[in-house]
């Protein structure tokens, strides 16, 4: 990208209206107005070419980004921590194991003592159905509270990465993707995307990839196809916006429960496991009650039931029948591969190994999507200051 | 605060004889002279107004400050990351488990090699009487070693983050807290301070919070009565020294054994548990002894004790026969809150609610209090780099 | 160092044919030219003189440095922690145990989704033989296959921050100390230098630093004599090496079996334990094979191999005996010191005592020797690079 193509984009990011996501978190996409949406992946288009013409994009001089990670995540840590480099902000794990956060009272407490300098708030919590995004937005009100009260001289910003209703950074990150596959999100209109469940030998994935996917990609006009097997619906509540947002954009939403059907003439898939939404619900009551025989033997159950879905897997004949034979093939990493990773898996090695590169550069614009999610909420005119530091030409490497 | 007022506090802090705290510790605020700790709060107060004003106070444009913490927090380790990350320095944490640093030799070994490019090594020590101010003692004297024999180009500055008998950066916070909240130290004088013990259902709270309070509140003439039950005697060393600044100040210093008494016409309240000095030398022969089974035992004996004075806690009805009825209510945090945290804590949650924005307010002035400790320690003409940093207007986020 | 003396490094590294290290990893010394080892020595003397100059040398005003260790190592973290910091970049550590690294397809995977925007790679993995050095050529060229495919805008550069193999950092400081305490580079032909084993009551420690030694001291002229007892060989391909560079650099290369013919005359002695190769190539079949019991046997038998050389310690005796008894004495650290840190160890007390600071002084270049690897890595004309940053001035601490 040249200083020309950047500069355009500049411009085109004045003409949205963004300024309302100032001082605002990133929790869920289907929460964004169209422009703020357009907003984000126009600065992360900037951003990724003001690196790669060696201009620092560096808008703090210091600065802390919380990471609050209920779970291991190398690559989520990792695209947080790309970000906020990015940025000129240096990342501040919050352990939970030792930092004693738990319910009410002791939320609102432990967040305003990491967030007397903090910018940002990322957090990641997927584990339990009913619990990750309700525990961000506790965290939200506490830094609200204690700015409206004076305690806190800014409210950091928070953002989702990961938890049990969405998953923003990895659903923006995808669409990214596809913009810049298909030449832009004019381009976009009636083109077929299916997002369907695959078979896995492990337990439990999140429910958040697909229902980010429906929650995001049914705003663009495309014809989005959810396919699974009975028996693994996503949350309803999803399901419903889905629908009401293909309708408003001019596309369409379906549920099919065929793998087959989903593929034919689709110019997008993304096969991929989850767990069914009502189990999910009930192994949340079963750890709140404490009762982990019960989680052992729903986990059973859940990998009984799997296996009757060995068929749901993405091969190189079901990838003939998509349009022109040629479906953009995507998967939020790690895929398990038939063969590499595990005997049977989401999809084949084949498959996986002709979209390795496009794989990797789904994946690449992460950082840049969420350093976009975090420049758009502290600075109120994003345009302006980009403007600034394209002119200021100053190097990222001297 | 505006630019004029920070101009006045450089004026102010330049004014103060503070060079001598160039390339010192901070351990014990007992050692440091009237205006060194003037000059610490200035300087706190200085850094916290150039960052509401977007004013970067980035000493550094590179440097390592070590994180050296033998117990977990993550409130103090919050306070050090905000106040290095302030001033431009990355941490470091020298895990102690994998670390291999014991005692004699090693301890001069290592802190050498993890001081070649430190700047500054905070500490947190406070698990056992008799070892943590001793063990910041030889790791200074190491770097100071290391520095005279041209081993390190600099010696780095120690921060005492908690140690077995004094906790700086906390009562330097609480002061500070104190001093704006009555309008400056010139209305200190002749106010009434209780620092009392309370019930707490946990065993073995540090010794490092009451005697840091009376080891630094006795400095300002005020009337400072340190109450607790029988049994539950701080170092006499510290209250020996409290009692001899109170004289000097031309405040007083007394202990009773009675909260009521503490608390009646108290300007300031501060109820917090603590474990008795005598029963933590025992524990500490008991660890040296490899002795977990009498730790154990102690441990026991020690709640059963606590257990015989769950009344005393700080109650609305206290907190009434306080001056005006309206005494400063403080406390380090987290606190042990009746009905919230335990079933009978420290404070009562009404008193504990009414008083959550100071609380969070007092606790806010820990990475800037850090973060001044450091400044003066490593720049022998603070004001003039204050002054500098003012005028060049360079802004935290562009 | 004075600005003089950094110009005529400077100068020095001008003249010198090192920008064949651009774009290329650290991974054996003996992979790298005269004059790019002659290079990472200058930039390395040019860095320590712009810090003791108070002169940033902030290459990078943003940017990652991955750090993937296999094991705990206070001292190489805080190292490389160091150079990264020295140079701007911060770092990120890779938790493997979290991370799924793992073998083929996977290895590729996460090397390509850390580094997105990683500017440096730096990895420890000296566990066992044949794998380090191997892995460490995996991840290369995952990144290189990333690079290439326009997945990564920019190839990180590896450095072996210690392999099976090589242990280039630390060979190349302990050099750097070899040619600063001799007087510079020209007066080391004809220097006896003594590579020998030593006892060490601990079991299994790596090869890699006597490789390391003879695989990179063979190349200046010098009679480099490794001593071991029979059974402690190191690899053979090093040793071969090892011969064939000393007789290209007019020096010699000898292994004999007694320590105390190896200290006769001696300018530089480096008495330390190590095990044998062929022991860890057992070893590395037993792991494959999954076969613990095996290898705590294999343990217990080199334990007592071990202690049948009880005599192999460096001691004032033998220090008598090495030229003008007054040999320079080095170790990697930490060393096993009799009666300090073991009964019996690799040297006596007093002697070590004697050398302790030109020993912390040795451990002291390897922040400036990684830094220069990354450097010149980095930056295709380092020379001028460093006269800009020589000629900006900007301070580090302000």
């Amino acid at each position: 990208m040249d200083t020309i193509g950047i500069t355009a984009l500049i411009r085109e990011l004045a003409a949205l209206d963004y300024h309302t996501m100032h001082n605002r978190d990133f929790l869920l996409t289907w929460e964004k107005a169209d422009d703020e949406i357009a907003a984000t992946f126009t600065v992360a288009e900037i951003l990724r070419g003001l690196r790669q013409r060696n201009i620092t994009s560096r808008l703090f001089d210091s600065g802390l980004a919380v990471s609050l990670f209920r779970d291991n995540s190398t690559r989520t840590r990792f695209s947080f921590a790309s970000a906020c480099n990015l940025l000129g902000l240096t990342v501040q794990d919050l352990d939970e194991s030792t930092s004693q956060i738990a319910h009410g009272e002791t939320v609102r407490e432990t967040a305003t003592m990491i967030s007397f300098m903090a910018d940002v708030i990322g957090i990641r919590d997927d584990m339990y159905i009913g619990r990750g995004n309700t525990y961000m937005r506790q965290v939200a009100s506490a830094v609200q509270a204690g700015f409206d009260e004076g305690v806190l001289r800014q409210r950091p910003t928070l953002v989702n990465l990961q938890c049990d209703i969405d998953h923003p950074t990895q659903s923006m990150s995808d669409m990214l993707h596809i913009i810049n596959t298909f030449g832009g999100v004019e381009n976009l209109a009636g083109r077929k995307i299916a997002m369907t469940w695959a078979y896995s030998p492990s337990y439990g994935k999140p429910l958040s990839v697909p229902q980010g996917v429906i929650g995001l990609m049914t705003r663009f006009g495309m014809d989005v196809v959810l396919a699974h097997p009975p028996g693994y619906e996503v949350m309803p509540e999803v399901e419903e916006l889905a629908r009401r947002q293909a309708a408003q954009s001019g596309g369409s939403f379906a549920r099919v429960d065929s793998m087959a059907e989903a593929f034919a003439g689709a110019d997008i898939v993304y096969p991929k496991s989850w767990a069914p939404f009502a189990a999910m619900e009930r192994r949340t009551e079963l750890y709140d009650q404490g009762d982990m025989k019960g989680i052992g033997a729903l986990e059973q159950e859940l990998l009984v039931q799997n296996s009757e879905h060995m068929d749901w897997t993405c091969t190189e004949e079901l990838m003939r029948t998509t349009e022109g034979g040629a479906a953009l093939y995507m998967h939020c990493l790690p895929a398990d591969i038939t063969g590499v990773s595990c005997d049977h898996g989401e999809v084949e090695a084949p498959v996986f190994d002709r979209y390795r590169v496009p794989l990797y550069r789904q994946a690449g614009y992460k950082p840049y999507v969420i350093a976009a999610m975090i420049l758009l909420a502290r600075k109120e005119n994003a345009a302006d200051t980009l403007a600034a530091i394209l002119e200021g030409q100053r190097p990222r490497i001297r």
